[in-house]
């Protein structure tokens, strides 16, 4: 199906557009009322997250309540490790627990990479999305990536240093990449069966690359990243986003994804010297802006609009926090849609 | 007192030393067994911080063991807000909870700024320090930087994200910009005393940097950083380590303190590209290094220094993780002690 907003497609290929198109990550959440009555009529996230039917209603959510210019399905990075053989809870205030991790050789043997029989309840999500959507805007997929779902898989659950899974890369390299290359393989069946279903775009979230410094990023992320988007690329654009990894911009550019992903650490003239000013991205305002008052989002969302130029797609940094006031989220999203370049 | 191993001193005025020194944050500190002795003889954390004797023990227990070439005065960051009218807990397995925090003018205005009264066991340990530690190595003072206390004062917790304390910052800058002066005045008050106590170099740690972005640390931390490093800069050395904060190096270098520190997410070549081979650095091997074997711990050691070239502080790119093996700290400082240029 035609998609009747393309702006951000058209922003992907590069292409002059009146303005940038925008949306949040985390649209589909707790800034919404609508989605917390979803949420609260249920046990538990991860009910929501398995339920083809309310994905649909969750991920449209934001495109009808906020008007922006792409649906993101509603989804989980977890569900790969789950898929692969580590099932995990969310524990209230604490975030994921895994009961089992990765320890050994013969626990990484035991996982499989034939991830997609049990994530049909994403594809019949992507399903029930698209048939909603009847092509308002695109639909975005996306996936954790590898070093990312690693360190859950490795650590148990969040952490601020991620020691345990970093121990476990430094103390044995090679069963690592195999754990990675493992992962690396689930995420190409799932990535592009969510392709075959009719996702517009690809997004790979390597949320916890911040912890790793240039070299350790080098050999445990890029070549994993890099066969990812190959697989994916001549099929959808591609945005790679990876937190807190400034020091590995130059080396994620080579990977080749259409769209690089940056968190409000990083200036857009920092960005843009980095990175050439043909490179689209996809960014940046720091997430507790929408704190302020609307005359400061407002100055803040057009200062860095204008410092970006074009070739821009307009997000935060991270996720939305989840108590964000929501009229401060719509003046973000109307003050970009108000812009002309 | 002369000291006697005076190369840390030497190195940080630029001298062409025959080796780097080498000294590990949070050194004193559970990785040794008789810290962890003294510290399960008490009752807690913040009770070791109070105790002039125990104090000067623990801070001179790394130079036993270790053999470093300086020690840091056992303390907490946290010992202002408490003496400025917060006092704190530390939570097991949580970190520090201030019961009363800072939400308004009144707030504010309540907190004192004569703090140095209060921290006489700080002063009292130097005195302390100094005796038992024969001029052996420089003693090390610090203090936490405003910014990262002015998180902990209004966040009353850690955070990933500090999003409350941002959040005041963004709301209320006036009245952030009269908190963080207060914080300010009083660190100066208190690092002076250490200087004149004796200690001979002062760290600056703003732990926290890193969830600011360019624009907001040029606003919120460098002049109150400025306005530190010039009191005290005529009377000893400083060191300025603002965690994460790479987007703001160059600011920072123009503060002009006489070593910055770094984390581990920037390469040597990056932090030379950006500062300069003459800048005195001090850091930055990843803490996680430290659980590999110790043919890649001198490999990864060797080529940190090697990469830094001269004005080089090696440290670790953070404090140390309480469960390090105290034989791999070894190898690291060995290592880095038999070192030549």
């Amino acid at each position: 199906m035609q998609v009747k907003n393309d702006l951000l497609l058209r922003t992907v290929k590069g292409e002059k557009v009146e303005r940038p198109p925008v949306w949040l990550m985390r649209q589909a959440g707790r800034i919404l009322p609508q989605y917390r009555a979803v949420r609260n009529s249920l046990n538990g996230f991860i009910a929501l997250v398995k339920n083809p039917e309310l994905v649909a209603e969750v991920t449209i959510q934001p495109v009808d309540e906020l008007g922006v210019d792409a649906a993101i399905l509603f989804s989980d990075i977890l569900v790969i490790p789950e898929a692969m053989g580590l099932p995990y809870e969310l524990v209230e205030k604490k975030g994921p627990y895994f009961p089992k991790v990765i320890q050994s050789k013969s626990d990484i043997e035991a996982l499989t990479t034939e991830v997609n029989p049990q994530l049909d309840y994403v594809f019949g999500g992507i399903d029930k999305t698209l048939e909603k959507l009847e092509g308002r805007v695109p639909l975005i997929g996306f996936s954790g990536a590898p070093f990312t779902l690693f360190c859950y898989m490795i650590e148990g659950s969040g952490s601020k240093t991620f020691s345990k899974a970093k121990r476990f890369l430094y103390q044995e390299p090679e069963l690592s990449h195999q754990l990675l290359q493992k992962i690396t393989t689930a995420i190409i069946q799932y990535t592009n069966e969510k392709v075959n279903r009719g996702v517009h775009l690809i997004q790979i979230f390597d949320s916890w690359a911040g912890v790793l410094d240039e070299q350790s990023y080098r050999e445990f992320c890029i070549p994993y990243l890099r066969e990812i988007v190959q697989s994916l690329k001549p099929r959808v654009p591609v945005t790679l986003f990876s937190k807190g990894a400034w020091f590995a911009l130059h080396d994620i550019q080579r990977v080749g994804a259409d769209v690089i992903g940056l968190d409000w650490n990083i200036s857009p003239s920092q960005a843009r010297d980095l990175l050439g000013r043909e490179q689209v991205v996809q960014g940046n305002l720091d997430p507790c802006m929408l704190y302020a008052d609307d005359q400061m989002i407002e100055n803040a969302t057009i200062k860095m609009i204008q410092e970006f130029g074009r070739n821009h797609i307009v997000n935060l940094g991270h996720g939305v926090y989840p108590d964000t006031p929501l009229d401060k989220v719509k003046t973000f999203v109307n003050c970009v849609k108000s812009f002309r370049y």
